[in-house]
């Protein structure tokens, strides 16, 4: 097929029409089905059968260390519950504490806690004037979300092939100290797909921030969340960076097992500096009785090891691989050669991204709709929902059973056709 | 025996060395003995074996309301859980968000989004000059560490027999606009005991505040955790009574499982108005992705409902008992007549309260620590760690096997008593 830029108008009116009695049978096929959220399916969460018997029955709650796991304590979490995570995060336990369920909470309050109590002794951040934080773009909406709450401004930095455009970030970090944090998904980014060149983390790690309470927020969402064992990219580990960089408490590892065992019941994980957790520390234990020691004891006994939770990671692959791989058949299939579409092709991690014609993602989005076809909102991967371009959406294929995969994928690859031409023929 | 204020500088002097030779002899036992904190015993945490098989095998993950708590969802919890806390605290579970596995963090995080945010749209408190909170004393430890995190000015209001001095409240909340917040533990106080009387929890209710924004913290963290099933003691359900009064969105009723199923692995819970429940959703849909759905099925399915939770009490009652009775028994027959002690004898909850004579408390935990026993810090029951009269002792009997708590409560009736004579030669 043509580009679609090479049609006439003519040849346009044609398309559109034939496209939109497709769309109009779509629409009345009653369809429900959703690519919004990177949610595991009901296939992965079945695999995880054993684990609820893993403390069942005559099982001992004694951890390693002599705690008994069914009490009070422990407010980093039981150690080999951080050392499993350290190894996920592949730093030492010692710079690990395990939180709760939630990840996101954990960044949350890293935010929170720094707008009260500053960060290490520095200024509470509610008390400046002005606080803002780099936002590389597209990301991850939920980040966005927190800081917006927060009242922090955000600074769009656009994503490369290589990462953030470090070029700015130095600028914004080294020169502003209103600049005091940037959020990162540097594995397989939410939603590119991005892994951060060597370069870009040196570059990080050598940042000469402004703001003494500046930190990179490392959200390491997919850190193990290969889709292909032989495709594996590699990331350098930046705590270990930054500290051979002179900079050693410049970051906060976040991870998580919510895509590992469960959402809402997995272990979240912070990794940091001793003098980061000295001071973490010192709040926590104001503000918790402790993470829960029975579902760390029951992560450790269920992948004894990183290499058991590596193996583990291999079989959620299985599940995802064909529905990644689908969805790139079918962008090719039906947008291969039309020049109104872009899109990441990720070996790991959650999403893939989608540009449009500039202009054209909230029409798309609000087309799919309109078919029984529910997508992550156009705009959600921009600070304040605003895609200055109005051209990226986030397609989230992991959660529908792969037929109703199929279904959405054609509506979608419909509405982008069927908005473009509408496009180019006004145009 | 007499009373220590009737011997003669010759007898107490005689008494101080005989006292003495008994304690040097304990120093020698080498002790290690804990009666600090609010601790279940191993005896009561094995109760709960059967807890564990729960959701295995081949349980279905399905709430009632067909959602797969294995997956992300539930901001508030499943409906179940919340009825299941619902009825614990006494109110619909329309009242109801089941949060994570600590009520106390819930707690800091209700002062800490006060902090940052304000309460349903008044000024956050971190940009007011000064913000206060009624500290009924003696009271818990860690509501009073909360507060001095975050610089809030604490006022000491006494606790009387019926709760808190109501005339004083009264006075501080209706006439004082930076009185933003109370501390409660309305039944089984820690450490008193005391479950406020009718006429209190209607004054409460009835409280005119100068701020809009002030709420009392409810920490009925002793609802269900009665020693005696036919001496229970009632409590007025305060958000029916706020409601009532004209005041519904004055109270915060929090409440957990720590002591029914396991610290640190329970359920915690928040129920107050559905403005105030509003807000906070508003707040923790950006916080968190959820609870731990699959503990809230494990406790759902583990009670069934309240009566298999109140069923389970009674055998928490059953070990605890003979416990507090211990306590009473030895504290009655070592220091009954003698005029140097006073303490509760509490039909709930989790501790003992005792006042030595005055400016005693800080030598006699001292001693206690060097004879091997370590008890909750003297003046912890305070705020600021300050006990003005030096006086308060909080006992926490749970923890230890009943042997150990009996060797443990001989030497802290001793060094109460040498203490005591010690100060009386010196008057």
């Amino acid at each position: 097929m043509r580009a679609y830029s090479e049609l006439s108008k003519e040849e346009l009116k044609k398309l559109e029409q034939k496209l939109f009695l497709q769309y109009e049978e779509y629409k009345a096929k009653g369809l429900k089905l959703n690519m919004a959220r990177g949610l595991p399916s009901a296939k992965q969460l079945d695999m995880e059968a054993d684990f609820f018997g893993i403390l069942f029955p005559d099982s001992s709650f004694i951890s390693e260390e002599g705690k008994d796991c069914r009490n009070y304590g422990e407010l980093t979490g039981i150690h080999e519950a951080r050392k499993l995570m350290g190894d996920m995060m592949e730093i030492s336990s010692d710079n690990v504490i395990v939180f709760g369920n939630s990840s996101l909470n954990v960044m949350y309050d890293t935010v929170a806690r720094s707008m009260i109590l500053g960060v290490c002794g520095s200024t509470p951040w509610c008390r400046l004037d002005k606080v803002k934080f780099l936002c590389p773009v597209p990301g991850y909406d939920r980040h966005f979300a927190i800081t917006e709450q927060f009242g922090i401004e955000m600074i769009n930095i656009p994503m490369l092939e290589t990462g953030p455009d470090m070029d700015l970030v130095e600028k914004y970090v080294n020169s502003d100290p209103a600049v005091k944090g940037i959020w990162c998904v540097p594995k397989y980014s939410n939603p590119g797909g991005v892994t951060y060149s060597d370069d870009t983390v040196r570059r990080f790690a050598n940042l000469k921030p402004a703001a003494e309470d500046f930190r990179i927020f490392w959200d390491n969402a997919y850190c193990i969340h290969h889709l292909y064992d032989d495709r594996q990219e590699k990331l350098i580990e930046i705590l270990g960076a930054c500290e051979e960089a002179g900079n050693p408490d410049m970051v906060y590892k976040f991870c998580s097992t919510s895509k590992v065992t469960f959402p809402g019941s997995g272990l979240a994980a912070l990794g940091t500096s001793k003098k980061n957790l000295d001071f973490i520390k010192s709040v926590i234990t104001i503000q918790t009785i402790g993470p829960d020691k029975l579902n760390q004891l029951r992560h450790v006994r269920y992948f004894k090891d990183i290499n058991g939770m590596r193996e583990h990671m291999k079989k959620h692959a299985e599940i995802l691989r064909p529905k990644f791989e689908l969805v790139q058949k079918r962008l090719n299939e039906e947008l291969g050669d039309l020049g109104i579409g872009k899109w990441s092709n990720p070996v790991g991690g959650y999403f893939v991204s989608f540009n449009t014609l500039p202009g054209l993602a909230k029409t798309v989005v609000g087309m799919c709709k309109d078919a029984g076809v529910v997508m992550t909102g156009a705009g959600a991967t921009y600070p304040y929902k605003r895609d200055p371009e109005d051209s990226n959406i986030r397609i989230a294929p992991t959660f529908p059973p792969i037929e109703e995969l199929a279904s959405a994928l054609d509506v979608f690859t419909l509405c982008v056709k069927l908005a473009s031409v509408r496009k180019l023929i006004e145009a």
